[in-house]
């Protein structure tokens, strides 16, 4: 078993790049990012927020998978790891061990983290680089705890916290209307459905109260001052940037801290490489399909990739798949596979119709930026409700990985070709969407420079968070306004009838 | 009484300025909008509209206190009345006839309703101009029910709904830490300020259920085709521009249609008249309080007008007093009495150092704008309100009108004049609310003209209105769960105890 060999490995850890740059004009960043395709948009606020003349320094593991150690962007503090927990997570992830994984990989980054705080030198080092903020993506709670740790304001960019949506610990969350991830809800349910979706947030509950917290708890009694817990330290953090908006996700109650940056890696697609061009104009007016099963499409058996190649195999239109494992046998000749693919310019192209995709957030997103709509095959975690979002909007078909065959992909992909309700649908999300006061990636980094220039933003955040939740459901109170009206009645009542006896007496003593 | 005379009187309607302008470039757009001060900054927010092209028809009094007939902003229809509502309940308020002024306000704005809706060619008037949208303040309700009459979009221009804070119909909020309006409370309570709280909201539902509710009831019931009642049709609005931000406001939860314009009206302050700076610049070092107790100062009286004369006399500052009522007997030199003063550009001076306000909405934010401390005095509706938000971040004290005299007065000035942590952390407040990522009226533009773009906004609204209270609060779900859960625990119990009996028994005869 590969966990075994992880947990039991020694964590050795080294600072490689020590040569800290000293603190320019703009700010001093820390950031602990999440490896894997969560990267991928990371990297592109720090491209921002380093043309902007911040200096930032990610923390980052030797084994890592998409973070390189030398970057022009960055300096970097690299953790030496024997494996790439993230990777292999993903990897292994199914449905089955999914309790299992979350369990092992906050037990791996909570053993990673105490390393890091008995590393003195280490410690020393983050010290003195005297960090303006901690910018983390909470997927993982480590850089929440470093945080904490190093006294410095938290800045999140996030998709998902440790466990789940992190509006579920941030604002008031009434299940009757907000469907809890995974659960395949959407905001509108009959009360089986929100039935079920109580039962999932339980499964929620117990995954943040038994896998997630106790995994952290000892970290954060051993390492920090005042004692805390994950989801408090998320409570506290300063700004909250959401990779999501209101065109995508269902509207709910929101808080004044949280800002949201969906799709803020979108801008104006760039003209494709000569040969990938060629291929497109080649389509004519039949147009392009564009397929992308992410960086895991291996996942996807042989005999389904054939029954898909298949079905493209039969269109007019040309295709462009990015496909990984062996080449389908039943490959038609308009359809071009890759092994990478420049997924935005080719969705910004005015020749691409649909996207065959998993429903990644990255994926939705930039589909729903460049409005084209969206023939969706979720394969895990936030897939399925990032395409159910598309498709109650009627700008995106799911066909489930189960459900999957020559005759169902078939149907699905002519369906969102040539019914034309789901590109005027996904043209207008497109609209809504750019139509913004601010462009995302600008929110996000005025938000990131407003936590430096004012060493935080704590007049943003509620008292919600510091009391006990009897009180913050006002059920203290409730109870003895409801104690004292029911004295108060008795006490009425008991006047009323030792009045009513005393009348009845002195008639009686009248009568005799 | 003036009332009787009010309701008694025959309200005759007549449209005075039908040249209606054809649609310009820019939005269409209805405006009802409320007498008094609340006119002073939606007027400001009108030039802005008028300045970017859009079309304005503002829906007017005969008797208007404030709303001219004629203007170069915009086209008016005049309703013809035989007094002005807003006046007479502003100038004869007191907290005595509290509830019943409110019930008078909304009963007469029922009446005008429903002659507007009767009367024929107003309403083809207001149908033919096919109007984008209807902006309106929601401290009265008319506009709002005309937008739904209408089929229009519908944006708000709020700081009071009919009954109180907006948010509460609006968005979750926990009386644990939100304060109502009223109780002169913060979002820091203690267990008898909560059960305070939970008084208040009592009464703010009753006012909501009992007084207000029931008057609109009627005109919605007989004009609205699928009817309605005042809070759905509030909750339904596209946009809420809420005249506050949480550098003022205390956080709370929050929805996806707010946007925060709190400060919009104030701007780089100006060059005063001459005469003004010569006065401002005699004062030399010791700089220049500002005071105004608003448009009703009237109601302070005499000997407390000669107290605050004799105070200001001692000082070595200069004063100028927006004071309309007679010329204070103690009044010293350096005090400068006007009847009107250019308030922003005196709050925006470097000589000012203090400004002594009754806390309306407008001062206090253009106090917070230009980061001069304040000396309080509220007179009634929010005032002390505003005022305390800050005072709790030491940006301000307030002395209340019953301790009101030459020691208090004299007292709470020279701290605020002298201590230098209220001129501190009112220039922090000023920092803050200064430093958001678009200027607050270019938010207010940006989102009055999305609705017009988009014809509406509902994208942004939850499901949460369209729910029985009980499913909201997921009562209905729990009661079943708990019910399954109690009949698997007794089913469980019978079965056991069924099995020990038979066991027993079986024992028993095996005995035997």
């Amino acid at each position: 078993m590969w966990w075994h060999h992880v947990c039991g490995a020694f964590v050795f850890l080294t600072v490689s790049l020590i040569s800290f740059t000293p603190p320019c004009d703009g700010g001093n960043i820390l950031v602990f990012p999440v490896d894997g395709s969560h990267w991928i948009n990371t990297k592109i606020l720090l491209e921002e927020l380093h043309a902007r003349g911040h200096n930032l320094t990610v923390i980052r593991a030797s084994t890592s998978w998409y973070i390189p150690e030398k970057s022009p962007l960055y300096t970097s503090i690299t953790i030496q790891m024997e494996v790439n927990i993230t990777k292999i997570t993903l990897t292994c992830f199914s449905i089955h061990n999914f309790l299992s994984l979350i369990d092992k990989v906050h037990s791996f980054w909570c053993k990673v983290l105490g390393q890091m705080f008995d590393d003195d030198k280490m410690i020393k080092m983050l010290v003195d680089a005297k960090y303006d903020l901690v910018l983390t993506d909470p997927a993982i709670a480590p850089g929440v705890i470093l945080a904490k740790y190093l006294k410095l304001p938290l800045v999140l960019n996030v998709r998902w916290i440790t466990s789940g949506e992190g509006h579920f610990v941030l604002a008031p969350s009434p299940l009757s209307y907000i469907p809890v991830p995974g659960s395949g809800l959407t905001d509108k349910m009959n009360f089986l459905q929100r039935v079920k979706n109580m039962l999932f947030y339980s499964i929620v509950l117990f995954q943040q109260k038994f896998v997630v917290e106790p995994r952290y708890q000892a970290v954060c009694d051993t390492y920090i001052e005042s004692g805390c817990d994950v989801v408090s330290l998320l409570q506290e953090a300063d700004i909250w940037l959401f990779r999501s908006d209101y065109v995508f996700e269902f509207p709910r109650p929101t808080m004044p801290n949280v800002v949201y940056i969906g799709g803020f890696q979108c801008k104006p697609a760039s003209p494709l490489p000569p040969e990938l061009e060629d291929f497109v104009q080649s389509a004519g007016e039949h147009g392009v399909i564009v397929m992308t099963l992410g960086t895991l499409v291996n996942i996807l058996p042989t005999d389904v990739a054939d029954e898909i190649a298949s079905v493209f195999a039969k269109l007019p239109q040309k295709v462009i798949w990015r496909h990984i494992g062996g080449r389908p046998t039943t490959l038609g000749n308009n359809t071009l596979l890759v092994d990478w693919m420049p997924q935005k310019d080719l969705l910004g192209h005015i020749q691409t119709k649909v996207f065959v995709t998993h429903g990644g957030t990255n994926g939705v997103q930039e589909a729903i930026y460049y409005g084209v709509p969206v023939l969706g095959i979720p394969l895990f975690f936030d897939q399925y409700d990032n395409l159910l979002r598309l498709q109650e909007r009627g700008a995106g078909k799911i066909i489930q990985l189960h459900n999957l065959n020559v005759s169902s992909f078939e149907q699905g992909l002519n369906e969102v070709l040539y019914q034309d309700s789901y590109r005027q649908n996904m043209q207008r999300l497109s609209r809504l969407h750019r139509d913004q006061p601010m462009a995302p990636m600008d929110q996000a980094i005025f938000w990131v420079e407003y936590v430096i220039r004012h060493r935080g933003a704590p007049h943003l955040r509620t008292e919600a968070y510091k009391m006990p939740w009897y009180s913050y459901y006002s059920l203290d109170v409730l109870l003895v306004l409801l104690t004292a009206v029911t004295v108060i009645f008795i006490t009425i009542g008991t006047i009323f009838r030792f009045l009513c006896c005393r009348g009845k007496k002195y008639i009686k003593v009248k009568k005799q």
